[in-house]
């Protein structure tokens, strides 16, 4: 079944946000197994969502997703332009007025007058409720289509999905396309589809892409068929083997959280280099305070010697990035937090703080677990931001390949 | 000028990947002085990308940026695609495949044959150079509109569009669009909203945007007339006075790390619900190595005791969030590193974790700098995620307005 997206909002056109709900979007129907044909991101101007609407309804899909522009200022055009371009009158739902101030009223603020605009509905089609903020969004027929419209802010936007839109779209759904997904690190994208096509046969009938990230590569299989697909995957999987860090959605650290979960260990780290990112990343999956138990940020020579307890010689013979250092510290911050592993991490993250000994990009991670220390060296490029996700990726990585199975 | 961005790629409809090339591509011609006009996405088959670049091409923009589906593997189509549609016979570049294959061979990889496609090349248009990647650009002329083909590997694209693209559109560009934006923090978009428009008059001849997000409401002011724009902007600037963090694109981590970098101040973060996001946010700004000595997460109530020195006793009496907590993390933190501010945070992330007296989102922060230490608390929502991520942002603020000017 095909479902469109149109996105509105001159802020997605300057650079100004990132379109994340037509990230969420998709990914919740295509999970539902809905095709997304296209999506197109229009300005905040009548004839731009006019001809965006025009341009989708072509390939006439069964639903056309439309999220911005039904906040209460006065950029928010999209509810009047498509009531008109759907042909609905409008009128003033004061009942809906005055629950939404007094909901204001109850946060201790007073509603202002701009917020009237979101009380006006249609006097066709339906309304979809918004548990969680003042903007409703609407339902409307228009041929074969059903356009949905929902309000640009991403939290508002999924809770209307979820309460409404998708069990909706679900009683209009026959043919479920089945998806999996295999999650690789460490190599390049080249070599990942080299070895998928040296066991693919002529008729897997299945679709495959591959999605290079900073994190990775990822390989997607996709079939309407579950034998076709369950056939391919096994061999996939047999393929690749121990570069598959997640078979399905998860990201590594959820794949870490879990498995530590089951065999009861914990960690703590130490990072430089990446200044927070590997602890926070571990901290984004829900019970990670069952397997982290702390950690140090240390962002100075002080911090590595004195509070971490990193040997000054250590530092002073071999520089705060060496292998030497970052051995030092998955061992002192395993130590000092009692934990079963300790990983590290120090590196020069750029773009400045190179030298021709030890070049931006060059990063060592460590990794302590009962008596034993190892030690990878990593060559990373000149950004920062960049830097500091990559090497997060292979710490953790790391660590994912030292738990036992 | 206008300019119209084609991003080609299913992993960007199914959800699978998030199209940060459009908000890339967005920004960097927007701060040029482009007006983008439209965003479409389309899969990699051949009647989309066609159906896109006509839809695209409708509007006459001055260029079209065609992202996606020039890698080496089979989904890639992009190439022969847009070969075809602007009518260009192909070769293979015999030159530059050996120059691919020796620049493999100089990492220790032996060139994979699919890369073979990527030293096929147009009759016409013109060949943009890719410094960092094998999969090279195009540009076409059709009708008065230029195709400029690019990767979509992000850092390909983006190291092309600043080496090539960028300095070629630059010289037709003829009238600037001038923006301002300012950011703030910690009220919602109908207060910032009214009070802007308590300081407009009906001649300000300047377009004005409000974009909310989990940082913050921006406020966003453009005019082609340095004249309007300024007059304007001292207004606003006025009118929301001290919720202003950042006058421009900066946020609220770079404006702390340049303002203590210019006062010679030092920070030291302990972080709990937020898990290492702070100090991951601050370590994202070039030079913070000379602000942020370091920092701890402390995850678990022995890790708060034992490492950081949290007495025992407080963590017993009052809790863990708790603001007597907040206020101890600060100050130990700021001890044990001995820096100018010790900031904490600590809380129930979400989404379990809640009680009757504490609910999930009840969130401490804590500063202490001189012999004065403050905290704050939040109520938040029940995602783990968007949480974390505001109160990273209520602590950065926090810390921002402590600073003197």
């Amino acid at each position: 079944m095909n479902v469109s997206i149109l996105s509105i909002g001159n802020e997605l056109l300057n650079g100004f946000t990132l379109n994340s709900n037509s990230l969420w979007v998709g990914k919740t129907l295509t999970n539902l197994g809905c095709s997304i044909s296209m999506q197109i991101t229009v300005k905040d101007e009548e004839k731009d969502i006019i001809y965006g609407l025009d341009t989708l309804l072509k390939s006439k899909p069964k639903f056309i997703i439309i999220t911005g522009g039904l906040g209460p200022t006065d950029d928010d055009i999209t509810r009047q332009v498509i009531f008109k371009y759907v042909g609905s009158d409008t009128k003033f739902d004061r009942g809906y007025w005055e629950t939404l101030s007094e909901r204001y009223l109850e946060n201790g603020i007073i509603i202002s007058e701009s917020n009237k605009n979101q009380a006006i509905v249609p006097t066709t089609g339906s309304i979809i409720p918004n548990p969680i903020g003042s903007a409703r969004g609407y339902m409307f027929s228009i041929q074969n289509t059903k356009l949905i419209l929902l309000p640009g802010v991403p939290m508002e936007m999924e809770s209307m999905m979820k309460n409404t839109v998708v069990p909706f779209i679900k009683k209009s759904i026959k043919k479920f396309l089945l998806i999996k997904t295999f999650r690789t690190t460490g190599f390049p994208e080249t070599i990942i589809m080299e070895k998928v096509k040296r066991i693919l046969t002529s008729n897997h009938n299945s679709n495959i892409g591959y999605y290079p990230s900073l994190y990775g590569v990822d390989v997607r299989i996709s079939s309407y068929s579950r034998k076709n697909l369950d056939e391919l995957s096994e061999k996939v999987s047999i393929a690749l083997g121990d570069k598959i860090y997640s078979e399905g959605e998860k990201n590594i650290e959820e794949i870490i959280v879990q498995k530590l979960i089951e065999k009861k260990k914990t960690i703590s780290i130490a990072e430089s280099c990446t200044g927070g990112l590997i602890s926070h990343r571990v901290t984004e999956v829900p019970n990670s305070s069952k397997v982290l138990k702390g950690g140090q940020i240390v962002y100075s020579d002080d911090a590595k010697i004195n509070n971490l307890g990193v040997d000054e010689k250590i530092i002073h013979s071999f520089g705060a990035v060496s292998s030497q250092t970052a051995a030092s510290m998955a061992n002192r911050i395993k130590s000092l937090y009692l934990t079963d592993y300790g990983l590290s991490a120090t590196g020069i993250a750029g773009p400045g703080g190179g030298s021709k000994k030890k070049a931006v990009g060059l990063v060592y991670i460590g990794l302590a677990f009962g008596d034993q220390t190892k030690v990878k060296k990593l060559k990373l490029g000149s950004e920062r931001s960049k830097n500091k996700i990559r090497t997060s990726q292979h710490a953790l990585n790391y660590l994912r390949t030292a738990i036992p199975i």
